[in-house]
């Protein structure tokens, strides 16, 4: 992988991605099979997981609209998360359920709360009051609040209704079904939308298809070990650091999982294209309470792995709806500014520091 | 009733509401008193109050602007609820309580999510995305959301406030009284929209006033034995089908005694009437929440039936809060697609799911 | 203080609020040190207080735009809530945690739930439909829901997350922080604004430098004495009149220690100026959860009096949340009629009520 000539293909920051790729998961696999100390192995494959998301996300860019514009927004969306999915699916095998949960949950609060409060503090400070009244971001805002409310119910019911203890299991799987099914039936809109809005920064792809499915294969692969070894050291290193599971899930494997989207959302709120940083940033809760959460679900039931069910701690759940209110909310005022995303993070450090202990 | 002449005073919706109306009047009285099993019993006597309910508003409607639009209009919400008030009495009667208390709930969100949603899921599919944003649409909202947020304040109390448990039926008249004066003082509003606004669908009464007055109070005589035929049936029908009472009261009780206003809200969305079908749909939760609830509460205490409070389960609360946040924030946001339906109506799937459990 | 000369410089406002204030302080100290019975010594210190605020706003509008218009608004919002200050720490002092929990949360309350209510109804019933549409009282509405949610978030881990029990006083004075770090950030924009926004009742100063700021150090001192006896008369009075000390802060504080933005904010909606009274009255609890509250923590700590912690009880919280996401959704929805203020008014008795019993 660190075999790339100088040619046009590539640009510098291909090159760092490459490079850092590589060296990163060669060091993530000494450490794992050398008995690096936990911390150590965490850290070098946190970085290596990041890194090679980064490259899933670069190759499906670099395959251009060649399926056409929507095929490749869903592509990308898909893919995308694709090292969170394998983090989660090795740690429910580890049978770190409650580090999923938090991890599920510490997305759409790090990415409602932190990432779009990050975007409004660089985006406002940069170009002052910033509008988002688009019909494309309000409709983001509603679809994520109905789909994040509908991934809280077990929780509620759970918490609220004695006799739906006796059927978490059951109501999960249903809740799973009817969350995938509300996604396939939003598939075809967002082919269409993607047909129509223009990605406003779109270049001519540098890779030919060839080389972009093969490093996209290669990177995917890697993923999937490397997610293992993370999972592995991950126990071990919040020991060593005395960290809470529920921590260590809410915050570290949620930010490491959606680093990408994350670094996207914000750089685009910097070059002042709002809009288009709000979709980015909205999006990825309703890609977790449409499918990774309930294929997940579904995943832990037919493997075998620990059972995975959407019963959420109960302030989980009650920061979840605050948040998808809240961002709701400020979407369809309709301006931001800088001491919103300041109010936002402070919301998020607040949080995360409830659940620092235990 | 059904010796009606092919006059043009009956058009063919009317033979058949008549028709069917009086046939399923029969066989309900047939059901009660000839011992029928408790299922087929249930089922048609659901029917006849359904067809008598409609009956009802037809009778209302004919009876035009005779009294000015605005009080017809008043009128006809009032009446509208007359069969549900019947059968909430006959289950008060019958020491249903959790019934009565799961059928307002549910109403509310049947109405919110069940019907507003297949509402935009039709619209939206017939007509596009489509536009929510009259001032009128907006003002109806915010009621809707104050309203129920009054009338949930019991129960929050209930289950957050030691010191209330105690003194759960004083507080539920004392509030069963403010929303009712705030009725009152909401009604001279209604009169005078009512004059404004023109009734997209009005068209010149076919019925002279006799016949009108003559057909409404019969339609409501029968209605009241009829509802009580209903509720005789309901338990054992349900023991029958293995179904809970909170079940049947959230999911049947609501959406039989709601039926007309709902296939009302659907048609005028179906015919791309999107603000008058949001105005017909969230008046129902408003007139639930001001009148109905409230004034079973008194009548309850007045007649010494089983005391309803309003104190309902917790789930019930968080599902009712949560539904009139989400559609007050999408009326707000001033447009609808069908997926936001198709949301909506997994919401309420999932909700009735929770519920089948005990 | 009642030796004023009827020289133009003072008005007959003045007059009322020099003299009543004058004459409500004096009965206020006999009432204490002759001990009179407690409701009389009550009544009078809680006039005495409001006048002395009524006096502490009138100066530093007096001190006009000497300071700039936008640093006079800082300090009146400041100075506004001196003697609420003062109440709340003479209330530690003498260990009455409750009533300050419950006057924080009940002057958010009143002031969201009441005032906005009377002063929809006031400006309603003056002006018909009154539009709340511009960028500020949006801007205000979304910073008040964050930062009051962020206020809310301590009791949210206190209630639902076991593990934070057990550092309920280490987690508020985090929180405590983090809410005055974002109010000084919150500083420079407040500063700016009132640069631009021009006061809509602004009028010429009538009193000069010296006689404004002597004035505002007197009434100032007094409020400090008055607030101890107002406070050492609370618990005795509320005994004799049968009421508890949750609805005693809740409502009797709340309301007392809030008089004059509340009075200022109908006035201006009674003057048709719904923008401006809008902002006023938001702008309270805005204060109260990035100043008053975290203030007050820090200062309990600080000065070993009785520790308060931003954990309130569950009723507080649910009606704290309820309410500000009301007054936010109205705000965005860029209308209000009497009606909504009707239904607000409604809402706050039934809060109230529900306090009513302990």
């Amino acid at each position: 992988m660190s075999s790339v000539t100088s040619s046009p293909t590539f640009v510098r920051s291909d090159l760092v991605i490459l490079g850092g790729g590589g060296v990163a998961v060669v060091l993530a696999g000494i450490a794992h099979y050398a008995d690096w100390t936990a911390v150590v192995a965490f850290v070098v494959s946190a970085v290596a997981v990041t890194l090679l998301a980064t490259l899933v996300g670069r190759s499906v860019e670099q395959l251009g609209d060649r399926f056409g514009p929507g095929a490749t927004g869903v592509l990308q969306s898909a893919l995308g998360n694709l090292p969170e999915l394998f983090i989660c699916i090795f740690a429910l095998r580890a049978g770190l359920v409650d580090v999923v949960k938090a991890a599920l949950v510490g997305s759409v609060l790090a990415n409602l709360l932190f990432v779009l409060g990050l975007a409004f503090v660089v985006g406002g400070l940069k170009h002052g009051t910033q509008r988002l009244d688009s019909e494309r971001a309000r409709t983001i805002a509603v679809l994520m609040l109905l789909s994040v409310s509908a991934m809280a119910i077990p929780s509620l019911a759970h918490g609220l209704h004695t006799p739906a203890v006796a059927h978490e299991k059951a109501f999960s799987i249903i809740v799973a079904v009817v969350l995938l099914v509300l996604f396939a039936l939003s598939l075809p809109a967002s082919l269409k939308r993607g047909a129509t809005a223009a990605d406003p920064h779109a270049e001519a792809p540098r890779w030919n298809v060839g080389l972009a499915i093969g490093l996209l294969a290669i990177a995917s692969a890697l993923a999937a070990f490397v997610s293992d070894w993370f999972v592995d050291a991950l126990e071990p290193a919040m020991d060593a650091l005395d960290v809470s599971q529920v921590f260590a899930g809410l915050v570290v494997v949620a930010i490491a999982g959606n680093a990408i989207e994350n670094i996207v959302g914000v750089q685009l709120a910097a070059k002042g294209q709002s809009e288009y940083a709000f979709a980015v940033i909205l999006n990825s809760p309703i890609q977790i309470a449409l499918v990774l959460a309930p294929a997940l679900v579904l995943i832990s039931v037919a493997f075998g792995l620990s059972t995975l069910t959407l019963v959420f701690s109960p302030l989980l759940v009650a920061c979840l709806l605050l948040s998808v209110v809240l961002a709701t909310v400020i979407t369809i005022d309709g301006e931001s500014n800088w001491l919103e995303g300041a109010s936002l993070m402070a919301l998020y450090f607040i949080v995360a520091t409830a659940f620092w202990w235990g």
